[in-house]
């Protein structure tokens, strides 16, 4: 399937988790030449040299995108516009240039800001993929296997780019699919970024409690499944409620809503509200495991390797 | 520890995952000769006996708990009240009952509705664990092993029954702690209460919605962990939201302010507001984990054997 796909020089810009498992699972598939890693943080940098992630470090953006026919943005989302306003100049005629960030509407504005026009050899992506860890050392090759990946290609972006993009993804062992970009933005702020804020609201709510030390010595192991995503890095989440703000806001009022009639079922001793919603919330959660666990025995299937 | 624990009978009502797990745990112990089962549900009674887990049937309450030296209640919290004005009259003098639920208040009121006076032998407790599946079936003796109990005696609760009641769960593995009956409800409706109604109404939302089957498609493993308790049984949950629904529904009030507040925040592109509340959050949650972390190292170390 990826025997097409050869990238002769790869330039990762935010090396972290996604961007190191990414580089870890192409090193996998024997489809990378060379890689250059460029970030702010030095010390990832290094790490990642350490660990055989990356093959040099370049910390300008612009000398590290000269030469590469693949470029990956994966820093957090507010550090895209200054990215593409450095890269615009270097860039090569033919690179394809892709991103993982979690909303796309953002990077896409943050892309026309800085280039007169977009560039046929963009295509933003994202990866549903990732844990509540962060940095390189938390990466591994296998963390893309059976996951999708979202393309959302711009009006201008050019079959070619597409096209390596999806078998870069591929080689990963991700399905890639495509979604329009605000399309994308709503469905995300629902099943991914709504989540985030309930988790981290809920453990903020308890910890500001006068008897916070007691109520979290007696959460159980629901608890612990329930809040893991509040562990998740707060820049690039701030980064992201800022970036889907539209979205995300008009869940929350609608979640809060739903929360306050909750509230007034449960005081009214509405019995039939209470039974309703958690029989028909039951229903629909085993049947969203099934349909995943089937996803993944299709898989296994389809790549008895992995 | 458990060398003074010997129960002749115990009679069980209720014969499900947390009061089957009991059973087995109680007989990894050998602290118990004879395992009455009782309960509406006759397959489970049968799967139960079919499975070791009792050694008789007794579908009548009050014949069932006649010559039990133990007495444990593990029905759904709504089924409380027949039972105990089923068993009062029949429960021996010298019997210690004690119950299950994850509220306590609605069963000390049940209890006070159906005894004339509170028997000494009754001791309220709750296990603080369990798992999002339901049923005999599904139980398994591992299920206490270093988890908490919360026993809430009543003024009337005699010192034995006390001594025996925490002998009992520590017979299984667990460490029994004492707390008074309202602050259970509280601190319960906090961490375990609160998000089995966010997460069962975060589920609702989304099924109500008619992209419901897209969203699924594209919701990640954060979604799935953060989703594992909205697969309870919905109707264990109806009777708990009943039961504590004043300490929950004041909770509920408080976070959808919560909510509202930071929408409101992203709308207005806050980042103060976001960056606070998201490293507050993830602070406290990692700083949980290393706790209960910590907690299962020394209970591995204190019980080699499990």
């Amino acid at each position: 399937m990826n025997e097409s796909l050869h990238i002769k020089r790869l330039c990762l810009i935010g090396v972290g988790l996604i961007g190191g498992s990414l580089l870890r699972a192409l090193r996998r598939a024997g489809v990378v030449d060379e890689i250059v890693g460029c970030g702010r943080n030095r010390t990832s940098l290094e790490t990642a040299l350490k660990l055989g992630v990356i093959d040099r470090i370049e910390q300008d953006p612009a000398k590290a995108v000269s030469a590469a026919d693949m470029v990956v943005l994966a820093m957090p989302l507010g550090a895209m516009q200054g990215i593409f306003t450095a890269i615009a100049p270097a860039l090569a005629a033919d690179a394809v240039l892709t991103d993982v960030g979690s909303a796309k509407g953002c990077v896409v504005r943050a892309a026309e800001q800085a280039f007169a026009e977009l560039p046929g050899g963009f295509v933003p992506g994202h990866p549903i993929a990732g844990t509540e860890k962060s940095g390189v050392e938390s990466s591994f090759a296998e963390l893309f296997d059976g996951r999708r990946v979202i393309l959302t290609p711009t009006a201008q972006s050019s079959a070619m780019a597409i096209s390596r993009t999806r078998a870069m993804w591929q080689a990963c062992g991700a399905e890639v699919i495509e979604m329009g970009i605000a399309h994308h933005d709503e469905v995300l702020a629902a099943t991914s970024h709504l989540p985030h804020m309930l988790a981290y609201s809920l453990v903020d709510m308890l910890a500001r409690r006068d008897d916070s030390q007691e109520i979290f010595d007696y959460a159980a192991s629901g608890f612990r499944d329930f809040t893991r995503i509040a562990s998740s890095d707060p820049t690039m989440w701030h980064d992201i409620a800022l970036a889907n703000r539209e979205a995300l806001a008009t869940l929350l009022d609608g979640f809060s809503l739903d929360l306050q009639k909750l509230a007034a079922a449960a005081r009214a001793g509405n019995s039939d509200y209470l039974r309703t919603l958690f029989a028909r919330a039951k229903q629909a959660r085993d049947a969203f495991c099934e349909t995943q666990e089937q996803g993944i025995k299709d898989e296994g299937r389809s790549k008895p390797n992995q």
